[in-house]
């Protein structure tokens, strides 16, 4: 039985997975080289190192019944040492598609996914036939590391190239044509050891400069995509023979639905689950990873999440009858997610 | 702004508290005599440490911008030192109500509030009188620090009453009248430092050898009682310039509604409260005494509490498709409360 999870990070999605673990009775010890991380307030022990610290590491996963992650971009050479101890739910299999947008999508392909158009960029001259095969406007981003528009430059005009390219100051980077979507929306999946699939519905989302601002329950699509999200998710999860949520983010186009990409671990989309279904994305996490059956899935309201994102948090005023969600961080930055908010309503359909 | 809160008390409802102030932003303190509480999983800080200990209160207040408490019997001399560095919310005047069975109820008197009859009980021949102006059956009750359905005794014939009067070892007592009760409701009220009150509708109540067992929502009342109470909870609440959560524990009698008893905390019978509504009693008691404005107190769901006592918490099969909250308490025993479960469903009326 698992009695304590370690979790990798210790941001807000740490956090609000240490709380889920805690509703259950598990407790929760967090690994993160920042000080006073927001997940450190509402865990049993808080390991403050980096990860290239083997002691730290090892008593980490020592003091820990299993492991998980907030993030993706964990070092694999901390990972290795972390599962020579204690395993690693979801699998590092799934890191690694999810760590290399070029190795995701090639991962999409083969489980019969569409993805955008995208070439390998790791010239100037690459870039340069690159925005020949997939045309403008097209996004360049960078393999690794992205997050919240991060890493990406759009490229309008071919002109552009030199100072798209020189932006990403030599970072191996993959173009990818801008598709002409209706929607975005997401689905949120869980799958347990079992091989047991569960989804939450579709979430439509729109996004302020880059980062997730609202997502809306349910989506403005048909039930046959609905179906289709579903199935797609189930093909990717079994496909990685994943243990844990996995946020899959979708275009929704004249030719149906276009995987943007994967998060193998809760997702910001998913943050609606929390007021508007009684089994909720972090719980549900924490479910399938500890071994209990997971939820259905099932909403009990309509929703909308809207983040609040830097100097948001200190304007609450509008939403005193919403649940708040704030993540404790000790600094308000510009651009930097501090909270959110959830809205539900009766379910219209 | 409150920042951090300190909670007298490391049990369950502290962990629930803990855990809704972590939803709003706010770090929590604990303190508690005994190593390793539940709400010590969820908090920034635990002060391990007796009531009786100076140093260690002191050192817990000066952490904190307001401390409250998740029990009532606090010594006084404890909130003294306290008091005398922060604020304690709700204030000591509902503490001093609820700490005296005969307090409380010459208080819910003066409110026109309707109580059993009842005579104080300090010695053998007390009881004797007591039992001729009360009547058989009755319950003899100690006038502090009952809890659960500790600290009484029910009396059916006259001849009982030298061995219920020696089970309560010479504790100061009060004889009331068994009311012959319809059904058992309870109602959770808020009230902020305004004046503003807000109530989560009644539920009813179902208590197994004492303890509570399962809390349903709507409660089987009229319309005009469900008003009633809500009219009652807030005059009681008014009278005490009350700020936070106070459970109010009602008897549905023919003669209207009679007042059980008062809590001025968070109450086991508003658990329901965090899967039906999107502000739970514990975010509403934070947000009362932080100075938030209050929730409503709408619920979305109709719902069902079930509490999981002993050994109840190793058998949870049944309730996979339900909101389980566990309390991590490192030991089971018989008659502790473990966790409880909530069933959700649309709302019937």
């Amino acid at each position: 039985m698992i009695k304590t999870i370690g979790i990798l990070g210790g941001g807000q999605l740490g956090r609000m997975l240490s709380m889920a673990a805690a509703r259950l009775g598990i407790r929760v010890h967090i690994y993160e080289p920042q000080s006073q991380p927001p997940a450190g307030d509402v865990a049993t022990r808080v390991f403050t190192a980096g990860y290239d610290d083997v002691n730290a590491l090892r008593a980490f996963a020592k003091s820990v019944d299993i492991v998980t992650f907030e993030f993706e971009n964990i070092p694999a050479a901390a990972l290795d040492i972390v599962e020579a101890i204690t395993p690693v739910l979801p699998r590092r299999n799934a890191l690694e598609v999810s760590q290399d947008r070029i190795t995701e999508k090639h991962f999409l392909q083969a489980q019969s996914a569409a993805v955008a158009p995208f070439v390998q960029v790791d010239t100037l001259a690459d870039l340069q036939a690159a925005l020949g095969v997939v045309g403008t406007p097209a996004i360049l981003k960078t393999r690794r590391f992205g997050y919240d528009g991060k890493g990406q430059v759009r490229i309008t005009a071919l002109d552009q190239a030199e100072e798209a390219f020189a932006s990403l100051a030599g970072a191996p980077a993959v173009l990818e044509q801008m598709i002409p979507f209706e929607r975005e929306i997401s689905i949120i999946a869980a799958r347990n050891a079992n091989g047991e699939v569960a989804c939450f519905d579709p979430g439509e989302n729109v996004h302020k400069e880059g980062i997730l601002h609202t997502t809306t329950v349910p989506a403005s699509i048909s039930h046959a995509l609905q179906t289709d999200a579903v199935l797609l998710a189930a093909r990717i999860l079994n496909a990685l023979d994943y243990v844990g949520i996995m946020g899959v983010e979708l275009f929704v186009t004249s030719d149906g639905l276009m995987v943007n990409e994967i998060a193998p671990r809760v997702h910001n989309s998913g943050h609606w689950t929390q007021d508007a279904c009684l089994i909720d994305q972090f719980e549900q996490h924490i479910r399938a990873i500890a071994g209990w059956p997971l939820g259905d899935g099932q909403r009990h309201s309509d929703a909308e999440m809207t983040n609040l994102i830097g100097d948001d948090v200190n304007q609450l005023e509008e939403w005193h009858n919403s649940a708040i969600h704030l993540y404790g961080k000790v600094e308000v930055k510009s651009g930097r997610k501090m909270g959110h908010v959830n809205n539900i309503s009766p379910i219209s359909a």
